[in-house]
């Protein structure tokens, strides 16, 4: 699973099927890039992902909770309608994960939440 | 159930009863509109609705929770008193579920809430 590097920003692509090894190897990945590179956001795009159960779930919520302690914020991007509607029936809304369409919003979004101008820090705390 | 996309903002009006398969089919609804036109703020009107009971407070719940992850913020108008009374009493406080008095007043929200330069991103985070 690549994770390439813009600028303050990392962005994996999520394909197919996760499994247990990948994730783990991914997570901590993405962990090494963070200290690394001093990203201080991580974009993951599941738009490749057609279903989503609960240990992708579990994962994205282990990447994200990983990264925010390396103080970098995690947005997903891509999320198809159905896999939204499935993870709501599944009870799984993502609490930490903050979510954009695309890529260019996420960047957005980080840009707008981790400036050092900002005047309140709160949703980095979220 | 119609939903009307205006600018990047999507309007849906809830009229009379909503049944099981009407409600799945207008979560599905707005959720492809939103990964479609990339709105990010969806306006319930319930003002047509005269009771709510457990089963609306839900299916508004989990709309509102599948939006969220598409990266769209979902807010009530036009609730009447009584029914704000009946859902205290039902214990349905809608978390996750912003209100506003009318569609001028939600369109303020959203706006407030979700242009890039907004000093204060905490009410995306609920």
């Amino acid at each position: 699973m690549p994770v390439l590097v813009m600028g303050e920003t990392l962005l994996v692509t999520l394909q197919g099927e996760l499994h247990d090894g990948t994730a783990e190897q991914l997570q901590q990945d993405i962990s090494h890039r963070i200290a690394g590179s001093g990203a201080n956001g991580v974009i993951i795009d599941i738009s490749g992902v057609e279903t989503v159960d609960s240990f992708l779930g579990r994962i994205l919520a282990e990447i994200a909770a990983s990264a925010g302690l390396l103080a970098a914020r995690t947005v997903l991007v891509g999320m198809r309608p159905a896999v939204a509607i499935t993870l709501v029936e599944l009870g799984l809304t993502l609490p930490g994960l903050a979510t954009a369409l695309d890529i260019d919003r996420a960047l957005e979004l980080l840009a707008r939440t981790s400036t050092p101008s900002a005047p309140d820090g709160h949703e980095r705390a979220t």
